[in-house]
């Protein structure tokens, strides 16, 4: 059970220097993950329901992707629980002039069904057949390892930016940003819910404008951290979007990413926390070679703590790329 | 050698009622076109090249698609001559909820081959492998019909609408619509030329007010003739698109689509007419039962020839449907 | 009081020079009023309701701004009546690559309140508090001064563009033009009304291909004059928009907008006139300097009457700037 989906790229896809932005392909990738996911669901009788994104794991972006290009994005159930789906993708771009083609992005992404009937209602799901015992138990211990990171999850929800009046460059006052953007028909899912995609998508916009006023060059998304979507936004709602540098490496920037949602008319409904994630982006020469990257000048015990953060998760994935390297050879 | 693409339909994508629009079925189906086509004719040494939409045979829309539906289109190439592509392609939707899928429309579509570096000049196609003799010698019969259409197709450059000062209801005057569209970026090839597919929607989107206005009801594409695209639509032009009713059955209405472009820069260069087309539309109760359409009042001689010269089409293409019918039983 | 958006300019936003059009800002500007305003709007018990836009007030676009950068629009309500609410909103243009940054626009938006229950209904505004006693009069003055100016617009409402054939270069007839547009979800209000953002938009393309035509340059837009949205556009409607040149000077262009919307389905409801506008154009050379604009060739009393008008608005404009340069020095 498999979905395939492409697009050639255009330039409202891309930066100016014609980089596809990470945000346009997260995007293609959740709605590949939403199409999957809902259908399978949907394959046993009882209420219908729609797959709503709950979590995404790691996701590395490997190659750039140009205007021009074909995105082709392949979808399968790898596992499902009672009440969960786990969808992997695949991103491959294709130069359609050379024929050359690449796998840009892998992603694995979690969806929960919520009925159409009552939208607090989470349904069953049906279980999919492995092909091997194996395959069943690697599922599972996925399955047992996103639990319990969701758990751990730290709760900043109290957290806002606030503003800095004439800041230094290379701070993090200096490039922090934020966005908001007003909910529209199109953004939403059956449910009247903004689908995972489309907040992603914004996500990468603003840590996008963090990480060129920090860089000033051609910056692109390098990776983006398990993002948990704890609570559902509504149509009608207005999000705030906010980025701040958190981290920077020689080559690499880790940029926080906040969304919060407040309903515009519902005004006894407090404004909340919806989405929290780190995003890593690099900066890249006019000749696409990576450039070093200024440090980010910390102010305060806060900044410091959060940047040590940033570095202990910028080792660990570092070490996890060098134990999955070494394990393919 | 086939691509597959495939999208949730969203409000965007659809009228009120929640009718997917024909000019975003065609706009799929193009793109899916222009994919393999370009594809294909970059498979050898030479120039780099895009494949250009030449031509669309005559396509029906047999069912309705609606908002949360997946379209799923997919495209391969049945036929190549030393310059031209046949594309053709399926379209189906499927209901994630229910599992029903259906097969919308099926397109067939011509492609030429234009090299990137000078853009007048058409390169070589590479031959494709056919299953049998039989294929090949079908696939000639289509390209020498659809050659032979081409050269017969009327010049029509020199029509103009001619605006009407408080028209009466069910004339030609009274629902004939014009729209003009600035061609942005993303509405362009590789080439800097306006992509078929953006132009068939913008042909849909004015003959769909044109038959809106006459009926008054829910009213949907049922199907569009061939349609030829003579000349290339540069980037910088502003395009006008322009429908009459021609025709009305009991239970259809035809109009007409004309497409000028005009440089909004070079002066030297004239407006010209770029692509002409039929649509047929048919009007639906609230219960999706097909209604009668209010008869067209014909004023002067050449609405009336333009009448009759509709009826033969109509004629034809029900015959033509019996035929086909008869040769399936 | 406030709320903040920012948006990186995007390929599709701008001219094919890469200078973003006015119509997107003007689009942004609104969007900001629209958030502040219902937000504002709902801060009480009772009905929940949605500010609609009711009044621009003339708007300078003081420096183009261009693909790449981001916009920064920053809204805060700055009077209330009973009924009514004045947004005023700064844009502003950051190149993140240099971290240059201008203020590009400054705008004053009135909006009124309509019950989302009764979408006749306009509700309370709840009052705001003000800084000074001052702060309150000068807001009172605006709200009478705006109120005047309403009362006194000139109904325009039964002039159509006539089309005429075969027009001389610089004539009026030569560049108006109309483009016809299918109000879809995405243009519409929690009320279903479009919003007056989109309908700017519309506007501003229509009177730059005006202004293109007229001079086969690069034009950008230099100022909106006071538009006043006098009756609501509802989903289902076909909006015409028209242009028209009405007045010429050594570097500027006059243009008249007419917005006129009639449902597609419910007959019984004539087509009316919804907004009128004038936009003020400039032509820019390859180095961003102003050039001059061929003068403006009038036929009949008619165009000559409209001349001779937008002279009045220039030379009054002409001398409200003056006299603000020398307030500030």
């Amino acid at each position: 059970m498999s979905v395939t989906t492409a697009r050639i790229m255009r330039p409202d896809d891309a930066n100016i220097v014609g980089n596809v932005h990470g945000g346009t392909i997260l995007k293609m990738i959740e709605e590949a993950g939403c199409i999957i996911g809902t259908r399978h669901c949907n394959t046993q009788p009882g209420d219908r329901c729609a797959a709503q994104l709950a979590r995404v794991e790691r996701t590395d972006f490997l190659y750039p992707m140009f205007i021009g290009e074909v995105a082709h994005v392949s979808a399968e159930i790898t596992y499902t629980s009672n009440h969960s789906v786990e969808v992997q993708v695949q991103v491959m771009s294709e130069n359609i002039l050379t024929g050359a083609m690449k796998t840009t992005n892998r992603a694995t992404l979690w969806y929960v069904p919520f009925s159409l009937k009552d939208v607090n209602t989470v349904t069953e799901v049906p279980p999919i057949k492995y092909a091997s015992l194996e395959k069943l138990e690697e599922g599972k211990k996925r399955y047992e390892a996103q639990k319990m990171e969701r758990k751990e999850m730290k709760e900043r929800n109290g957290e806002q930016l606030m503003p800095v009046t004439d800041p230094e460059p290379y701070t993090v006052g200096f490039s922090q940003s934020s966005l908001i953007h007003l909910v529209g028909p199109s953004d939403c899912t059956l449910h009247g819910f903004v689908r995972g995609g489309v907040t992603m998508k914004l996500m990468d916009e603003v840590a996008g404008i963090v990480a060129a006023r920090h860089c000033k060059t051609n910056i692109v998304t390098a990776s983006v951290d398990a993002i948990n979507f704890h609570r559902k936004i509504m149509k009608g709602c207005v999000v705030t979007i906010s980025g701040r540098a958190t981290f920077t490496s020689n080559k690499s920037m880790e940029i926080e990413v906040f969304v919060d949602a407040d309903s515009l008319i519902e005004t006894e409904k407090e404004k909340y926390r919806a989405v929290t994630a780190f995003f890593t982006y690099i900066s890249l020469s006019k000749e696409g070679k990576p450039l070093s990257i200024p440090a980010l000048k910390l102010q305060g015990e806060e900044e410091q703590k959060r940047f040590e953060e940033g570095e202990a998760r910028y080792l660990q994935n570092k070490a996890k790329r060098q134990a999955d390297k070494q394990r393919q050879q």
